[in-house]
């Protein structure tokens, strides 16, 4: 269906050239996209041009393009991540409120950790982690919890390697990762000190559906000086124990 | 280009397929996708289909689709609406660590106020608005301000009616709408008791990008009985006032 001589469909040079954009690039020119999704630009001219039409893509007045306000709507107002974070951020903010530096909810997204929500404070130390962002699972506390609860392929998958180191602690030897994954299951938390940057320590715990499977990791980044773990692991387990009573309740009104 | 015989683009197609997805009904069968889009059940099935080989749409055990973290991830991370949100969030904080009723912001799209983000209280009053929700310009606070410093265009456009009702109180007359609208530019801000629900009532001011144009609706919901409006006015003009000056900031570092 709407294929291209080259074979590929319309929707998938569609997602190319959403890919383009970012958080540190939400403005592009069209030769820009083209360039970058090899499309030619007369392709991608057409194809801007009817995304813009529908909102999907707005351009301004000097003709760069970004994600259009339209898109975000859609993409927003049915999703799973608005669901989840409506009913997790009441339990976010009670962390936040007393640990004061990051406190972020992932979900598992193809083999990676997906942020979908993150609150800082004006004076918390470095985080790396964006919403709509992504980080390794091996390498970040929210993808280890997600990897060490999630199905044995994809542990495979991700023990296979390649390993990739995203700083000097960043554990990269398969053996070494999975005695820290049968770890993370029998505390029920994972810590990650330096793993993703010298200067922070994530932790993280599951957070699980009313019934038992983990749906996403609850976490926080503390400067690598602070050593409150055991009060910040409790505060972490309190607050996804209240995200799946949450959502049980929810679950009750809906049926 | 990829035109059906009807006359209407893949596009379209699939943002009519999008479009019945919100938050009540997050989830739904192919068949009541086909029923709802109007297009054939083959032709539905076909491009659900091609959707969910890229993750923009998912489909759970019961074959039932939802909105894919893909396509959230993709709207979301180039968007101006979570730069707007980032800058905007520790302001928003500010005033609702006060007034701990509903905190809101919103934007203009397609001659509507566009809520991009919303904090609550546990225990706050009732209140209609969701994210990525939408609320007419002439009922709600946000939109009213929306309007009011909007184009005469669009103002003419909401004028020319019809003004529908929301609830008793909502203005329909276009006189009375016309002053309204001078009252809120002479003022700096819009109170709207009872326009949208006989129980709450909206406060809204102007937040303006560095230079001047209004770009969104910062607003708090409060329970009609409540009547601190002198204080949370300021509130409101001084998270509004933090939020042209972070921007402006933010503006001077990417240059």
């Amino acid at each position: 269906m709407a294929n291209s001589p080259s074979g590929d469909s319309l929707i998938s040079r569609v997602v190319r050239i959403l890919e383009t954009f970012d958080t540190d690039r939400s403005s592009r020119s069209i030769s820009d996209i083209a360039r970058r999704t090899g499309l030619p630009a007369s392709t991608t001219h057409r194809l801007v041009g009817e995304l813009a039409e529908y909102g999907l893509l707005e351009r301004d007045e000097r003709g760069n393009v970004h994600v259009g306000m339209r898109l975000w709507e859609l993409a927003m107002r049915g999703s799973q991540a608005l669901r989840l974070r409506q009913i997790a951020t009441p339990f976010m903010e009670d962390v936040q409120a007393k640990v004061r530096q990051h406190t972020q909810l992932a979900v598992l997204e193809d083999d990676e950790a997906l942020f979908i929500e993150r609150l800082s404070d004006r004076n918390s130390g470095a985080n790396i982690t964006r919403i709509a962002g992504r980080l390794p699972l091996h390498a970040s506390s929210s993808g280890l919890v997600l990897l060490a609860y999630g199905e044995h392929e994809l542990q495979q998958r991700v023990l296979d390697g390649p390993l990739v180191p995203r700083s000097a602690e960043t554990i990269v030897d398969p053996d070494a990762l999975r005695v820290k994954l049968a770890e993370i299951r029998s505390l029920g938390h994972a810590i990650a000190p330096g793993y993703i940057a010298p200067e922070s320590t994530g932790i993280a715990v599951p957070v699980r559906v009313p019934g038992g499977a983990v749906l996403a990791a609850l976490s926080v980044v503390l400067p690598r000086e602070e050593t409150r773990h055991e009060s910040t692991i409790l505060l972490l387990k309190a607050a996804a124990q209240g995200m799946s009573q949450a959502m049980r309740a929810q679950q009750s009104i809906s049926h």
